[in-house]
């Protein structure tokens, strides 16, 4: 296994499957198969079999996967098995719920720190969390040493923001203003924007 | 051209270019290149050159690509250069900020109702929005003709809503209920999932 060499197409399907058996380990289940895991999540079974074996022999012809055992695998493949600080930058609609959402625990991050420019918002709370002027955005991220971060703020502000992030040591980050941003090779980022995503499926309509 | 025969992949890039173009048209420039394309955006000139000319001739040889012509064109293949309803089900957080968003126009979308299957928000207002009754979303969507739908509820109400969506005739679902969803063939489903985002970067960590 040389993980260099694995298609980033691939990854982005890792979690995918991690999430849906995560699913079927709470149900108490113990083993799955390409077939019943392909139905689940709508890929199918040969390339789930073909992506799975890139890290590995998981799966006995006949006997099918051991959730636990893959589940444990790919914890450990995505570095999902500790949990990682996340800052958000941005506390409007989208940045609030974030803030609030319980959707992060049990899958390898927590939000630990909230962040925003706007006087009114800056000592106020946000679920649990105080929300920190972006002045002190910086200093805060270094000293916590925070990897990964989620940007909501406006697209006007997203690269200004970006390159902080960056300077503050900031490898991830998950962007949801609805813009490009430049960021130096090391730093790696994906995009959500609904509108691409509809689009997307327009497209097709 | 063969609109069959063109990669999803690409159909996928194809709403990053719009976005990056439009951007671009609000500041009065005219024309660009994809050099400058592919630096607003981190893909390579060429490939969004090969992309392009998938769809015809945009562009010539050192004078770039006109903008409001390739917007209008890009509009036109996106099917985003008329307005889709769309309905959101579940107002959670993020239905809320969906709901309130407003990102969505002139990019081809707008909200035109919102449903949830809570006693205690049904007949309340989400921004201009009445919350509707999900035991009248079949109903409903179908009246209005809604091919477009946002699912927003928790992961175990996601396929009960998918199967009356799909019921009642829509024809596209943006999912942020993290769970994957089972449809026909013929209805197109995008994911939105904060952690499968954050977890394809941290593999890279």
């Amino acid at each position: 296994m040389n993980a260099d060499k694995i298609p980033d197409i691939i990854i982005g399907r890792l979690p995918v499957y991690l999430r849906a058996l995560q699913r079927l380990a709470v149900t108490g289940v113990l083993t799955t198969s390409s077939q019943e895991l392909g139905e689940m999540i709508g890929i199918s079974a040969a390339q789930i079999r073909k992506d799975i074996s890139q890290f590995g022999e998981f799966g006995k012809q006949g006997t099918g996967y051991s959730i636990p055992f893959l589940v444990e695998r790919l914890r450990n493949i995505l570095k999902v098995d500790r949990v990682w600080d996340v800052a958000i930058i941005g506390v409007g609609d989208i940045g609030h719920a974030l803030a609030r959402y319980n959707g992060f625990s049990n899958r390898g991050f927590q939000v630990s720190m909230v962040f925003d420019n706007d006087a009114n918002k800056v000592g106020q709370k946000v679920g649990e969390f105080e929300i920190f002027s972006t002045a002190i955005l910086l200093e805060k991220i270094k000293q916590h040493k925070i990897k990964v971060a989620i940007l909501t703020v406006p697209a006007s502000a997203a690269q200004e923001i970006a390159d902080q992030l960056v300077k503050a040591g900031v490898k991830a980050i998950l962007n949801y203003a609805p813009v490009s941003i430049n960021v130096p090779d090391s730093v790696h980022v994906q995009y959500i924007d609904p509108v691409t995503h509809l689009q997307r499926m327009t497209y097709y309509l």
